[in-house]
């Protein structure tokens, strides 16, 4: 029994691509006191690990790539977890196998996943960090009230789908912009009321516009780039702008992001833009965990995820999602 | 006795200029019912008119040029006002005599200026509208903490000298930028911990980041542009920014503000941004007039005005103020 793992083979300039990582095989580790050994079943990717591979941003050549994972144990050292018991946590790694410490605290710590409630991968999606990123950056960042015009970018991924079901449970009127009418039909059947396709939109902040009449009240932007000015362009008054992500721009490694300057648009609506990181809101993760699981339950959220096949395609999962190739949220089953 | 007014004679494109107005003579205007008639004794200009400057913007050829004044009442039609009281309104405009209506809700009603406690002028300034712009702005958008490090762009002007002496009451470290010397000697005299002249320093960003070690927890913004890009790289964690003026890139009337994208840093440091304009605040500002005249009792509010005489040069104090060539608070004494 051999651990496979892949580690990082040279920081990215631009796009990730194969010299990224390379895999490597090496003994399957053992637990030590307090912690347990679980053999990787499912592997999420997800844009902001597009940040660590830039040269400075903590990782190193040689290091395992960092992820979040599900798992069953088949090693405990720790009295709380018992071998076959199914366990989720953001330091899995691309690995087979993983050495992992419950007792981390806050993002760190390691969930025991019930495969009663949902399939094991909805740890990593709806029922883990996207649909936390969902839930707290639409509602307490967005702070939607019902009859709100509100736009999702990125709307049929993994968090932006979860984002924009979730303004409409909130009684809003929901915009996604995406960039393959198959992720718009897909937004469509979850309830969005209008999509934008962008790669076939000349003149996109005209387009927001139409859609939005009387202004944008919420912006929830997972992409960053000219998606982002198309909708500052288009504000309301005291709009609400969440900045999720940037997978628009992130391959950028270095250098700045230039593009609209805001400023002017801001003062006039007295709109408010934060930047979000739902690590912040980790203290509230049962909370959240139990009304995605409510909605799920009541039929009033639904989900896709897109799977790949084999711990040899991580990388290639990885790539195809930072192109948006994928639909729906991106993992990959070992 | 005739009347003289600056009218509108075209919209600016760009920088306004002697084409921009014109100065017409006509009869005195009598008031109607519950109206004034003030004779002008002192007018603001301030970055803000620029705007009003714009084709689309509200203000057609022919109009008198909009903008808050001090005169003394010469006829009165309102039960609560007499001749020789001081009144103090935004409906002043540029004119010798203006017919005001006191009752107007919200920022356009006239105030009684109160001589005993100030030159009436400081209803124009560090008591009126940038005063409370500064209270507002600072306080309640930036939010400081006592060991903050602030920074104040547009320094020295009307806004910003007092931005900055508010956060030092707060406890903060404060860090002022503007264009000259001069200007930053007057900010280290009323208190500034560090100045930069943003038109003698080749890198602003690493200067911001030298005078802020840790980063910049408060940004009052009045200018917009460069200066707002490179003090937007240095923000520290869940730092506050306040958009309250963009007088750097005001003269451009039409197309994009293109400059630094902040998204990634917004992610980084879940920083909010939020664009201000003070008369949403107008409900409370006895409240700040009396702290601002408090302040100024104690010793701890100073402030300079720069003071351009006559009637027929109303415009060229609004030029040198956008130039950056006044020295404190630009007025115009009749």
């Amino acid at each position: 029994m051999k651990n496979c793992q892949w580690v990082l083979a040279s920081h990215a300039q631009d796009e990730a691509n194969e010299t990224t990582w390379r895999l490597v095989e090496g003994e399957v580790p053992h637990p030590g006191g307090r912690q347990i050994l679980v053999r990787t079943q499912w592997l999420s990717v997800d844009p902001y690990m597009r940040g660590k591979l830039n040269a400075g941003a903590g990782m190193q050549v040689g290091d395992v790539m960092q992820g979040g994972g599900v798992g069953e144990v088949v090693e405990s050292q720790h009295p709380d977890w018992k071998v076959g018991e199914i366990a989720e946590g953001l330091d899995v790694g691309w690995q087979k196998y993983a050495v992992l410490t419950p007792d981390r605290p806050g993002a760190s710590k390691v969930n025991k996943v019930d495969t009663g409630a949902a399939p094991p991968q909805a740890a990593l999606s709806w029922l883990g960090m996207p649909g936390l990123t969902a839930y707290f950056g639409m509602l307490d960042v967005g702070r939607p009230r019902p009859g709100d015009k509100v736009v999702v970018s990125a709307a049929a991924g993994a968090v932006g789908q979860l984002a924009g079901q979730i303004a409409k449970l909130a009684g809003c009127r929901v915009v996604g912009i995406a960039g393959s009418d198959q992720k718009l039909d897909w937004c469509k059947a979850i309830g969005f009321d209008e999509t934008i396709n962008y790669k076939k939109t000349p003149d996109l902040a005209a387009e927001v516009g139409r859609c939005c009449p009387g202004g944008v009240n919420v912006f929830f932007d997972g992409t960053g780039g000219v998606i982002h000015d198309a909708v500052m362009k288009n504000l309301a008054m005291a709009a609400r702008v969440a900045i999720v992500g940037r997978v628009a721009v992130a391959n950028k490694a270095g250098g700045d992001d230039i593009g609209l300057r805001a400023s002017s648009r801001l003062i006039a609506t007295r709109a408010v833009v934060q930047g979000f990181v739902v690590y912040d809101w980790w203290h509230r993760r049962e909370e959240a965990l139990q009304r995605l699981a409510n909605w799920s339950m009541a039929g009033s959220l639904k989900f896709r995820e897109d799977i790949v096949n084999g711990f040899e395609n991580v990388p290639h999962a990885f790539m195809r999602m930072m192109r948006g190739d994928n639909l729906g949220k991106q993992l990959v089953r070992l």
